[in-house]
């Protein structure tokens, strides 16, 4: 039982090789957990990328060795992992598994696509792939005509923006039709962020962005772009003026921005992720708006990332891209994002899109595009997928998400047998997760350390410092696996949990709302 | 007749609408070509990609603004050419072409690819890209796996990379295997330079480069890396110590090199092309020794791009890779690039291949992975491609150097009939010809002033400006076409030749040893 680090996904779990010292105790002073009063500092940290790496290579730019750093804490993960392989007739207690196609594995740490990997380095598939791959592996799909094997315009080839405005016009129910020219197509999300981050940025310049957040975005913004984040702190403190954990407010930004102001930090803009990675939000249309006002005045551009927008399993849930909005209030400032990796479980395809009114900024991405190019035949395959709104609707995410919704009650009626309080979610692949309690202190040590005995017993979750999270001992537990997966992976959480021993604590504000959140 | 820019190639022709003053006269006061003596400085250049560029958008970062100029540029001459496209019925004397499939084009200005693109924007295939399409069209190259939709190890598939060190194993003639681990596959040699700019150097460094070079290379390095370029001009002059008219030499390396560090700009590496684009010319062992020789001298890495290493279509040549060196002179600096696009002519496949011994190197670019990821399915293809020896040597190679061969032999024909002075190539799709004595006065301006004469005739080739050649009146053919097509494209240079008054005078060293090479 398990789950491999996807590349991108890697980072999200702490390398066991790098030091304490540096990865999860000295940059953390600002935002420590032990503070607990309600003083703006509170709210505000800001990312240093390259803090927590040290190492100088002879061969590489300073800035190289720092990149090279990244690879380097994502592979110890990797190699740590791999030295014990699950396999089902020899290792059945490890953390692998056998490389069956269809096989797939507890997503614990991976985003939903239901991956592993094999003895050969081969990943497996999710349920969400499978479909998808049946569809894409169809004869039509596979057409090839030269135009597609040269030189495309590095916006994308017309016929494919041409589909995804209208994909998007469809299912983010835009007020009037989307328009291809809008329309930017990269090898996947990653992209986008550095090339956003690097048209809108100097170097050293900041996006603002609340945590916890896909973590993955530190590095896709830093990379290249030299691009820091500001962030703006959420708890799970319950206050009046916050009605849930972990709640997003203009205050909350406010303070962030001000904080990052004071120390002489330009913030160009502000990324909101909708739904959340990872805590599994939905932004209300009035959120969305209060968000976009602030955003305008404070003149920041805004990027939203909608990448699990047809992910939303529950059907009492109501996600509203801002592509749907009526008005704007600052549309040459408002970008969205979304590909493929997530909603049709195909990470490996490398497609994702912008969608912005802004000109200036397409061409300017588009300009970064001869770096970030798709397959022209990848391109046609996109288009094809895109087209076949029947095939999506009526047999594609139906399915989706009917497993979704089963996979998330089953895990979560475990989560409260086992009494460990979480986040309810209505979308994405995930539910967040409060095991404060089996802390022994509120460090992010202490976090590592419960990590750590969770791959003892062949479990790998991502913790909450992989997401900038500020309060040590939450955890991302991804559902979106086969059942009989879920029921190992939930068995050996139990395990680990029963031996923990729980430690007393002030109860947090966050305990009786999360159950009556629970109990809706 | 014509030729419509590839994206990548469409800044190699200078756009009508950049003002004359800071594009073609300003930046050259180094390397003015009125200078004749001796002097060091007259080797040395020093690129400034920002320097064209003025216009700031309110919505872009300043480096964001010089980001989108490169696409404006690049628009701004496409457009141009889109007024008056070729259409066989409707427009026969236009710049474009109908767009059948299988119309080639003729390439003056692009790489050989024998690209066109018809009126909804989409590009028509060259030789090489209907036969390899015919190759990739086969069933069992449209073989999808699940595993190829999820992520994969951002150095590239290890079967693909297996693959992928067998074939240059092969190909390169490299004295033992090379191994899959010193590989890393993107999606364009784009990005490999992109990224080997970036973990090379920090902003501002520099890689030195002899010029004329193909230039997109200039916004590669720059564009998310901030690397510039350092020239060392090679111009027609044939002395002593130099035997050939654009003879690259480790004195014109040294003298760069040391302009450089007068000026206080750190140098961190050599780009060699090999075969050179756009000069052809083949570096002999004894060559590519020296310039190793003296990049290890002065502790710099050497980036050697082999794009054109299939395409040495004369059999006489003999083109030697680096990775068939028995000893590199420094094996942890040297690093070797290639790709699909030129070869295979399948450009719009995004896929290029780095191959360093040097595992910090690798894993950095590796790290950059995540925004180069070229889709699974696509990796499996080309892993089937470079399998296929047999279908390599037997089918394609002969019948794309016959053709090179053969199309080659009638420009050059041409050429001499025209009495139009070129370098005699052996590799590439483009000869480098002399049309010195048509300008008025030896300025760039004129040069584009007769650039312009032959748009206007329907003929786009490619000045020299365009590969920051030092002396005005070079530019370059590219001949990868269907012979009907050349021989209206040459109908057309002879015509606009034939109108121009030619100016006496001194004659250039370059001209009988021209003409010898020519005799050879």
């Amino acid at each position: 039982m398990f789950s491999i680090l996807k590349q991108e996904d890697r980072q999200l779990a702490p390398s066991p090789a790098l030091p304490l010292g540096t990865d999860h105790g000295e940059g953390l002073g600002r935002e420590s957990s032990e503070k607990r009063d309600e003083e703006p500092a509170d709210f505000y940290g800001l990312g240093d990328p390259a803090a927590k790496f040290s190492q100088i290579s002879p061969y590489l730019s300073s800035r190289g060795s720092i990149i090279k750093c990244f690879r380097d804490a994502a592979e110890e993960g990797y190699k740590a992992y791999h030295l014990d392989e699950y396999d089902e007739d020899k290792n059945p207690n490890g953390i692998s598994q056998k490389p069956l196609r269809g096989n797939v594995t507890i997503l614990f740490l991976d985003c939903g696509n239901g991956l592993s990997r094999d003895s050969r380095g081969r990943n497996e598939k999710a349920w969400e792939t499978k479909r998808v791959f049946g569809q894409l592996n169809q004869r039509d799909m596979q057409h090839i005509e030269p135009p597609m094997l040269q030189y495309p315009d590095w916006k994308g080839h017309r016929w494919l923006r041409d589909e995804v405005a209208g994909f998007l016009t469809y299912y983010c129910k835009a007020p009037v039709p989307l328009k291809p020219e809008n329309v930017v197509v990269v090898n996947g999300c990653a992209s986008l962020f550095s090339a956003l981050a690097t048209v809108l940025c100097n170097p050293g310049e900041a996006f603002l962005i609340s945590s916890p957040y896909y973590g993955a975005i530190t590095q896709h913004v830093y990379l290249y772009g030299n691009v820091r984040l500001v962030y703006a702190h959420l708890d799970s403190r319950v206050t009046e003026m916050d009605g849930r954990p972990f709640q997003l407010t203009v205050r909350k930004l406010e303070i962030a921005l001000q904080g990052a102001k004071s120390e002489g930090i330009n913030v160009r803009g502000l990324i909101l992720i909708n739904p959340h990675n990872p805590l599994g939000d939905i932004y209300s249309q009035e959120q969305l708006q209060e968000y976009l006002d602030f955003a305008k005045r404070h003149e920041l551009h805004v990027i939203v990332d909608e990448i699990y927008m047809l992910s939303v399993f529950d059907e009492s849930a109501m996600f509203q891209s801002v592509l749907s909005m009526d008005r704007l209030p600052d549309p040459q400032k408002t970008h969205v994002i979304w590909g493929t990796s997530k909603d049709f479980g195909i990470s490996g395809v490398r497609f994702a899109t912008l969608y912005t009114e802004n000109q200036d900024i397409a061409n300017a991405v588009a300009s970064l595009g001869c770096l970030h190019g798709v397959c022209g035949t990848t391109q046609y395959q996109m288009a094809q997928l895109l087209r076949d709104r029947d095939w999506i609707n009526q047999v594609y995410l139906s399915e989706n998400h009917s497993r979704l919704r089963a996979a998330h009650a089953y895990v979560t009626e475990e989560l409260e047998t086992l009494g460990v309080p979480f986040l309810r979610t209505k979308a994405g692949f995930f539910v967040w997760i409060d095991l404060r309690k089996y802390l022994h202190t509120d460090t992010f040590e202490e976090e590592f350390s419960l990590w750590r005995r969770f791959l003892d017993h062949k479990v790998l979750l991502s913790c909450g410092k992989a997401f900038e999270c500020k309060e040590p001992g939450w955890f991302r537990l991804v559902f979106s696996d086969k059942i009989h997966r879920l029921r190992l992976g939930m068995q050996r959480i139990r395990e680990v949990l029963g031996k923990e021993p729980q430690v007393a604590k002030t109860p947090s504000p966050c305990q009786p709302l999360e159950k009556s959140i629970q109990s809706r």
